[in-house]
């Protein structure tokens, strides 16, 4: 999701838990509905050797961008990137892309074609082609709704919910750097900038603004059968991972100590005193992939990333259900994982 | 769509024509995309025997709906009502939904599920499954965003671009009800009524809160191989003749005193003394079908449509492009086809 002010919605609707109440009274899993509601993206029997996946989002001004920081060509990039990243997560390929766009009155040709523009630049990489959608007032602000469909092999589609206690816990990439960069940039230019290098905070900001889906990671994962569960990170690692260990009903000890962070994060983190593990536990919208791996597999699959040149990281080691949700501090201390990553009313991620 | 206030978007960018713009830079059709965008549903090939649809919807209140005039469950309604229409229009049957929703902050948690509860009574019928989606907040009023996904036989998907000259036009059902009944809810209750029974009151307000997808007459015009073209009548049947002719590259005779006229849309515009067949031109969202049949079809054809009780009236007569696009005043009088439907930047119908 594009740079998102992280406006929470009302706690009203929060204490209700509507996601579960919808996916309990419309659940729609059965023949050729794999996966309905509550992965990444809902999985449809093609035929017997593919699968079809669909993924949407719907992205509000004020909420899920500011188009004080981000220009419209940004805008459509991430949304597209939210949207790609879902089926990266299964480890699907992306294909066709619908768009729909509602605009204000001020709303300008160039403005359109800007959007448009990001929305394709983030799609062609990949081969994705737009079929359709459509474009229409609003009366105030812009909206974005983006449906991806793609596609995998019906045997080798990844879920949620295949975490065994044992797994090893894997990301790609590194985390926190979208949030640095988004903080980065809603800095106000009069106050004190943190001690961060010009090359870092290009780094940092485009990390935010133009971020990488990680569909070739997630078809390999898929095809060579390396991941029990993959879930990718757009909330923040601290929501995701529980998303992933409530879809497998197992525990996890996050190791603090581990996580991937790159200079650019960790001299930004520095800068402002901040515990730079902390901005990659709440992050968010970092859309690199979380997934886990059997611990017997474990030395095999990173020699096999290093031969394909894909970068992961064990963070973690998959526990039974009733050992909870962990994270060990540097100092070798066992917390409960915090809460602390941003929580929207998504039934689909 | 659901009943809306017909505010037209700026005419800046009326001027530029945004459809075509897009539909010529990311064209799309080609290996797999047999219909990208251009026509109501997008056209994907599956395999030989069956080709997947796509269409896609963003309403916003205030634009499309209206919460004085509408209950959430009507909206959810008519907007699953829409696409499904778009689907009926290509011969398919619709199979999945995906709904994402963007909500105020007064939003409750009865005013999200009364929006489901209409969708998906719009949908059950069909046995069309809620498959994903989201739910999240927005910065001012309520969004709705449907895709709807479909299939069809793959040599029966009916497209606009298949009329040729000599083609009978024809609707089924009757026109300009929904026009009626949405007139009759935004009358202010102060306002003098027109002299409408309360029962043909009721008929009309039905017909524009809860609409039909002629789903069934769709799929029997594809798999018969009667219609050479077809399209929904979302935006009037005035502007969508003119996209089927344009689709199919053709002119038109529509015959005005041919039009099908239910008798409360005739007892409404009676008492208002408005010409009905006037209603019925300009009306939208009657979610009827309008297709073409070879002539020398149409007797076995309209044979056919008693023995399956399907409702249709002959209207027209297709005519070579250089003919232009007419109607037929009772009179007798032959006169340009007037542009008076709603217009919206939809680039998929």
């Amino acid at each position: 999701m594009p740079s998102r002010p992280r406006r929470k919605a009302t706690s009203t609707l929060n204490e209700f838990d509507l996601i579960r109440v919808l996916q309990r009274r419309y659940r729609s899993d059965g023949p050729g509905v794999l996966r309905g509601i509550g992965d990444d993206a809902a999985v449809i029997a093609s035929d017997r050797r593919r699968s079809h996946l669909f993924t949407t989002d719907l992205l509000s001004e004020g909420i899920h961008f500011d188009l004080a920081t981000a220009t419209f060509a940004d805008v459509g990039f991430r949304g597209a990137t939210a949207n790609l990243s879902d089926i990266a997560a299964m480890g699907g390929t992306p294909e066709y892309i619908l768009v729909c766009l509602a605009m204000p009155q001020s709303a300008s040709k160039v403005q359109i074609e800007q959007m448009y523009r990001g929305l394709m630049t983030a799609c062609r990489p990949h081969g994705v082609r737009l079929i359709g959608g459509d474009i229409s007032a609003s009366a105030a602000g812009w909206f974005l709704n983006i449906t991806l469909v793609g596609s995998a092999p019906a045997r080798d589609v990844l879920l949620r919910s295949g975490s065994k206690p044992g797994d090893d816990l894997y990301v790609t990439g590194t985390l926190g750097d979208s949030r640095a960069g988004l903080q980065l940039l809603q800095d106000s230019p009069r106050r004190s900038r943190p001690s961060v290098s010009s090359r870092h905070r290009r780094l940092l900001v485009a990390r935010h603004l133009r971020p990488t889906a990680r569909i070739r990671e997630g078809c390999w994962l898929a095809r060579g059968r390396w991941a029990t569960s993959a879930i990718d990170i757009s909330d923040g690692l601290s929501g995701d991972l529980r998303h992933l260990c409530e879809a497998s009903q197992v525990g996890v000890d996050l190791d603090l100590s581990m996580l991937p962070i790159s200079p650019a994060c960790r001299d930004y983190a520095l800068g402002l005193k901040q515990d730079a593990a902390m901005l990659a536990l709440a992050g968010g919208e970092d859309y690199e992939l979380l997934f886990t791996v059997p611990a017997r597999q474990s030395a095999r699959f990173e020699q096999a990333t290093r031969a394909h040149r894909i970068r992961v990281t064990r963070i973690g080691r998959m526990l039974p259900r009733g050992r909870g949700l962990h994270i060990i501090m540097p100092s070798g201390r066992r917390q409960p994982l915090p809460c602390i990553s941003y929580e929207h009313f998504r039934y689909q991620r």
